[in-house]
């Protein structure tokens, strides 16, 4: 057989812990804020939306956080994810970069969202939660959550942004054959979705919005807790279990990269590949280059400030010190639904501002353009926000290139398009 | 962690050689006939159509046929498959049985297409064919072709049932991203889809009337091939790599099947995940029971005549011996757009004939149950085609509980169904 292209782990190599970037931080990271307040937010203040298995993860500062044997478990169903090499990419880019993807569209809702709906829904269930109300973008959280809630026998309901909710039936067809509840935000079901309804009947709805439509029907109904796909701490915790394998993966294929990217919407996608990898460079020296990827129509790492903000429109959640838009930045109607969010998670914003990621963004139309040269050399064809880390690579692997030197580039290629088809064509 | 539920292989695991049922039938198979002459069908008279390498296929009568390495490669994209215990399901069913399934649909097209349509894209090219001409039921032959093509730099032209052109846009339009041109089937591309089209001019289409175009349009163009997606015999050999690569996985488990399912529209999917097994039984005197399903609208195999039958509707291709509905066979535009075929592969056929093969059909609505249970408890959405396989492999468990025994049972999930969510809801 001809050069190893994937290499690939089995199920006892799925990771037994998180990893929690906060335990290496050479400075803390500012703390949450409780609104009303304007003091650090305790765990107290969190359990009116949150379990408390849930909360004490958020407020963590261990090192590794252990998984539980059912998440583990239920994990294999899609882990460990394959790490593969794209020789027939370098190939057609005439590149002496090797090219290493990550590839997470195999799970049952084609991204790398289930991570973290499965630990969620299990927690929640561990602490007595009955039902769990969500937001959703492009509609990859919400179905991974309403997966994650039938393993467990949780009920679901989901607010979906209304201009996704109209480009992407099958994924909302998805939740509902998982048995979840999905609604267009702003939706009738909460005062906080009629009143944007009555001031913009035809909205596109943002996740800003449809995050306070979920909390609100969280405390407006008993039993009801509430879930976030992306920017908390424990989030980005859970996606870790990305970068954790790609390192196994990467010494099966003898290298290490010089760098690693991932595209950024809220932020845990990037987290997941990234934060082991910054490990690494914190404790062993590793130099490794770490790149979060965003669109140009939604740059809070480029172009955002860094404070605190809240985390949704109505401002309902704690204030988060995070790189933001402001929570009233109206992204326009993209396709790459799951970028459209005014801030970022504050794990990554930290880090960040440390000077240790390197933020980029990219225009729609590059981004496409990277896509279809994917899909017709590696035969996958990209979720739409994954394709903003191929774009990326493709030019980390054009430089070297340029520079006529070998660069070893490993990307996160975080979910599949097939359910994406009618905003890529 | 708990018990072991994924069974892992790696690269090397790939099977280096397809497996050729022929070589081992007590008895052997009717040849496939001249429709002019009636008399067996010579290499020559296929070479109109098929290249030179895939009309020895055709024809081969020895037992391992070599994988060329740069198709071993593409296939590395993804494979080696996982095979899943599905415990969450046994436990739905309160079961002794032990339901074991092949996940093929984490390929770039979602099914087991692909593992055909790379070696057909190929040969074709080593052979120095620029064009190939096919048709597509639900559409998964014609993105798996469309994208084999692209990495082998062919033009790919598909002629899609029409039914499934309008319910599945996102698999019309995988095949765009992948650089094919699709074509709703009966066209105005053909003087047989004009005929068919002028005769009734709302019709559903169906697999033998896009047949009978994909092969006007391939001897009517220069440099062009047609490539099948099922029931000729060189399909059912590149599918035995689910089979062949099912065993290992099976000794990883530490157990045999006791039967082994999969769902049958033209016989591919059956044919891989049940031909290996087959040979164990005649070679190592193994008792595995092998179950074809098919959908009770479309019963070849249940109630179709074992006789000499065209593959298409216009009568242009081969004859060949199978179980048949008539070539004429008009199937209701039923979900599983795969399994729409009137006829059954030879190789399956005659292994039927033999009495090895036990073949069962199912009603739509008892096999949605089945893929809703199966979602519910194990995440995965089926295919509407793969769901078939599902409902036997209930059945058999159901069985097991009833006589109060362990049973081993292996089904192919031959793909998921996100792309086929609007007809599953």
């Amino acid at each position: 057989m001809g050069t190893s292209t994937r290499f690939d782990l089995v199920q006892k190599d799925i990771p037994q812990a998180w990893y929690n970037i906060a335990a290496d931080f050479p400075t803390p990271m500012a703390p949450h804020m409780h609104p009303g307040t304007q003091q650090p937010a305790k765990p107290d203040d969190m359990l009116a939306i949150f379990p408390p298995s849930i909360v004490e993860q958020e407020f963590s500062t261990q090192r590794w956080i252990e998984m539980p044997e059912e998440v583990r478990d239920v994990l294999s169903l899609w882990r460990p994810t394959p790490l593969m090499r794209s020789v027939r990419l370098e190939k057609a880019l005439d590149t002496p970069a090797h090219i290493y993807y990550k590839y997470e569209g195999a799970s049952p809702a084609g991204s790398h969202k289930p991570n973290s709906a499965v630990p969620q829904a299990w927690y929640n269930r561990h602490d007595g939660v009955k039902r769990l109300a969500t937001e959703t973008g492009a509609g990859q959280w919400g179905s991974s959550l309403s997966m994650a809630c039938k393993l467990f026998g949780l009920e679901c309901i989901v607010y979906m942004v209304a201009s996704s909710y109209k480009q992407k039936p099958y994924r909302r067809m998805a939740m509902e054959t998982w048995g979840a509840t999905c609604h267009s935000s702003p939706s009738n079901e909460t005062a906080f979705g009629r009143k944007i309804r009555s001031e913009d009947p035809h909205t596109a709805g943002s996740l800003g919005i449809a995050i306070s439509e979920a909390v609100e029907d969280t405390v407006t109904h008993p039993g009801t807790k509430y879930a976030l796909g992306s920017v908390l701490n424990h989030v980005c915790h859970h996606q870790t279990v990305i970068g954790l394998e790609a390192i196994k993966q990467m010494e099966l294929a003898g290298e290490y990269p010089d760098v690693v990217i991932g595209c950024a919407g809220g932020g845990s996608n990037f987290a997941g590949i990234a934060f082991p990898f910054a490990r690494l460079n914190f404790t062993e020296g590793r130099k490794t280059r770490l790149v979060a990827v965003e669109p140009a129509s939604c740059p809070s790492l480029t172009k955002g400030e860094f404070r605190y903000d809240f985390g949704d429109t109505a401002m309902t959640t704690p204030l988060l010190k995070m790189y933001t838009m402001g929570n009233d930045f109206m992204p326009p109607a993209l396709h790459a639904g799951g970028l459209r969010y005014h801030g970022m998670a504050p794990l990554v914003s930290h880090l960040t501002s440390l000077g240790m990621v390197e933020p980029r963004a990219y225009e729609q139309m590059e981004v496409f353009a990277a896509a279809t040269l994917f899909a017709q050399t590696e035969g996958l064809i990209p979720a739409p926000e994954s394709s903003h880390a191929i774009k990326a690579a493709i030019d980390e692997a054009l430089e070297a290139k340029k520079e006529g030197k070998k660069r070893v580039i490993v990307f996160n290629l975080s979910g599949h398009g097939l359910l994406d088809l009618a905003s890529v064509v």
